[in-house]
């Protein structure tokens, strides 16, 4: 048939991509992190129809040099110190390859047994690996067990989801004059002001507000303050029925306090959802583990092995005590199979939003195997190593100040001064394509997070960062110094009035200047 | 570091697994389209535990052949028949493994240029492709455009909460003094009692009543049907929103009439979506788009390349006219982006409801050109001949009966006489596990789903497939004699009372006979 690739062909394709693949990662250090395109650069470079007829994939591969990677951002540089690492390894993108040449869609157990198997052992490997309680585990008494989502936005949405149905479901019961729909226009959810985009996202998708509680100095959510928030909320006659804790907030890596928080759901009934996205991956070395502590009160526990555990995006991993939960909010014949017996394994299509999933277990198994254990924890703690030497490096300078302690792979560090300067430097080192890090604003001032996030990433990559960072700096001294003769400080405290103030800082002015477009990853403490 | 793969060991094991897939395509005739495996087959074959150490990526594809292989249901096997097709192609896998390989995540242009501004290029080829109206397309003069989503699901929840929120903000606006909550608790949403499962579970997720109206005799949904149940909704003080019309059904390929829908839709001001999952793939053929008269009413529009057009899951490519209405319902800095002027590209990340996403174009990208348009023409030529050639090889047995003539690549047929005949030869196919398809109810009568899905599917596959149906039709008829020598029509009336049953068919019967668990693709007409 016309186009059709014999498999003789695909061998030789395939092999010039993982050349491609290996050739890409293993001279990733001589591109700059960030493209030199302006938006729409593409436009005119290619066609603007399919060609009509089949074109040879040595035209495509040629293409995908020439135009497609100048505009690539480099997620796994080792100058890529940008929102939160992306994961990727070679056994990651083997799994993904084979997921993808077996072409398998596992919604229900028939329609591919190993699918969903391999996902069960796989869950329970890992759960074990974080020492999450038994609960938790499919392998466990109860009905508890992990799945893999296809990202930790769709894990809190499925929480809440579940959340709304259960506590529905229990309002009803006790007042059964109540409709539905009255029940849910009185429902509210909780989370911290430092939670991620996405948490704030699913309160607008599941239409429950979600209101944003201000934490501690340390970023962290504590159990006074959601106590508080209930209380008010019902007395003003709504009902709480949802908190998304986070371990390792996206703008500093805060941790909530569970072993306050968890006892305030169990107490009033609320469904608590942890949102460990990228922290969760620290939980495999046991000396990292005192910020899960109160796990155990936890409805679900969500974590993205496509973060920082070397499983290529896209593989989050999330864990609920009791399945039913999910299986009575998602299940179209919830009414119908409520009196079946469960079966020896679960139908995750109904533990998920869409119907089709595809077989991601594969790359989970081929890179817990191949690293081990060990090698995952020598993964996580090299880049804690790195991410304290790049604190240590900021400490020594006089004319920085860091302004959160290292946290798993973050720092937060400024220049000690004016906001302006460190905005500064992030414009300059930003427009210089070599170092790619964000910005955001803690107890009102203006910071750059510095993230360890390519598994690439030696200590002399982190080096020349830091060099880079401080060449900027030092310019951006030199300009201040040449531009105002006279003390320089009132005319930079003008800028900081505007740039430091909270609610512009909220509109991520400092990327806007960079002119980009908002990202996630800009938080203000 | 332990367990870390050099650039050069990844060559080896990244041809490997090229050859791994090319091998198993290339032999995939010889394998059994179902497995013979029990429930919990794999627990005791795989340690309970993940490994402490790293182990060599030999040993686990020997363990991927030895233990996984025998539990995969084969999906891109010639003899694969059931629900609809799962796309595979030699340059879709290349283009996934190369997106794994770059390992960007594209939630905005900066994150990668390239990786928004191709899914741009293309979607606009492919928009052109199936002939959609120039609203839809980035390049048209309005705000329109499309993005690919992960999965149908996605697209019809998506489009359903943009919906919502539209429709929210319109009648607050008309009368201020109604609450957010008490107007979502008046929305209700429409699609015929034949669209997927996944379209009543947007219902239940976005928790708007999603009313399943009466089809036709040809199982579509006709424009009165859909005006007189808007019209008594409205009578209750309620309040019509969303309408999600299916072209090409997953139980009978049955396609809804747009051109009565559009104009309802329209007039009531009801956000009409449609849901082209499987049958948009063959609007690439001018000879095959009667159906799709009336999608210039739409304002949303989604297809799956994944399922008949050759690109691997996910791929779900979805259109809209005004992407504003998206971005108002998913942007959690909404209010502040309103203000803003809209860049020269998207910022797919409020298009969709996850924040991260693949670099998904590539493989579309991929496919595209190395079928061209004339490729994917002659592949959905070819298997809409597949399909006419079975019905025609049922047509010429007088034991069979075509229950709903050819429709793109599915036929549904039964044999002649009762229910329980049909299902019987069902469960003898099945359990031989040479073919795989699926029951179905039409018109109260049980009847099989014959669908041509693997691109590697010839004539001769569909030979052998009807063969092994008529030997196990044979058995079922001499089974049927052996056992009644009175004769055989009050017996099996009595089965077919049961199992024809309407309420009972609706629960899955047959493939629950089956030992399966509850399937979609399980549509009763």
């Amino acid at each position: 048939m016309a186009g059709e690739m014999s498999p003789d062909e695909f061998r030789e394709f395939g092999r010039a991509a993982v050349d491609f693949i290996a050739d890409y990662i293993e001279n990733i250090r001589e591109r700059p992190v960030l493209p030199a395109v302006e938006p729409g650069y593409l436009l005119p470079l290619l066609p603007t129809e399919c060609p009509q007829d089949p074109e040879p994939w040595q035209d495509v591969m040629k293409d995908l040099q020439k135009h497609i990677m100048p505009g690539v951002t480099h997620w796994q540089s080792p100058s890529f110190h940008a929102y939160f690492p992306t994961a990727n390894s070679f056994p990651g993108v083997v799994g993904e390859m084979l997921s993808a040449g077996l072409g398998v869609i596992g919604f229900s157990w028939i329609t591919s047994p190993a699918c969903t198997e391999l996902e069960v052992i796989v869950t329970d490997w890992l759960g074990k690996m974080l020492a999450l309680p038994e609960e938790f585990l499919h392998c466990g008494a109860g009905a508890g067990g992990g799945i893999i989502q296809g990202s930790a936005s769709e894990a809190t949405l499925v929480g809440m989801l579940a959340a709304r149905d259960r506590t529905v479901r229990k309002v009803r019961e006790e007042d059964p004059k109540l409709s539905d729909g009255e029940i849910r226009s009185k429902l509210v959810a909780y989370t911290s002001d430092q939670a991620n985009s996405s948490v704030w996202k699913s309160g607008l998708l599941g239409a429950i507000p979600m209101r944003q509680l201000p934490t501690d100095a340390e970023g962290a959510l504590r159990g006074d303050v959601l106590e508080a928030a209930i209380r008010s909320d019902r007395q003003k006659g709504l009902i709480p029925c949802f908190v998304v804790a986070t371990l390792g907030t996206t703008g500093t890596c805060a941790f909530d306090n569970l072993e306050e928080l968890g006892p305030v759901c169990n107490r009033e009934g609320l469904w608590l959802h942890i949102d460990a996205a990228y922290a969760g991956s620290a939980y495999v070395c046991p000396e990292l583990r005192q910020t899960m502590a109160g796990v155990e009160f936890a409805d679900s526990f969500d974590m993205n092995p496509h973060k920082w555990m070397l499983v290529n995006f896209d593989c989050s991993v999330m864990w609920v005590k009791n399945s039913a939960d999910l299986e009575n909010a998602f299940n179209v014949d919830a009414v119908y199979l409520k009196h079946d017996k469960q079966g020896v394994m679960p139908d995750y299509r109904h533990w998920q939003l869409p119907l089709g999933r595809r077989f991601r277990a594969l790359k989970l198994w081929l890179v817990l195997r191949t690293y081990g254990a060990r090698g995952i924890q020598a993964h996580i703690r090299k880049q804690v190593k790195l991410a304290q030497d790049f604190e240590q490096l900021v400490d020594q300078d006089p004319r920085f100040e860091v302004a959160v302690r290292a946290r798993c792979g973050l720092v937060c560090f400024r220049m000690v001064g004016p906001c302006a300067r460190t905005q500064e430097v992030l414009r300059r080192v930003t427009a210089r394509r070599s170092l790619y890090m964000c910005p955001a604003v803690v107890r009102g001032r203006a910071v750059l997070r510095f993230v360890v996030c390519s598994r690439l990433t030696e200590a002399e990559d982190v080096r020349r960062s830091w060099e880079e960072i401080v060449s900027q700096a030092e310019a951006v001294l030199q300009a201040e110094q040449a531009l105002a003769p006279a003390p320089a400080t009132a005319t930079v405290a003008a800028t900081v009035a505007v740039s430091c103030d909270p609610d512009r800082a909220k509109t991520n002015s400092v990327l806007h200047m960079l002119g980009a477009t908002a990202a996630d990853g800009q938080h203000t403490v």
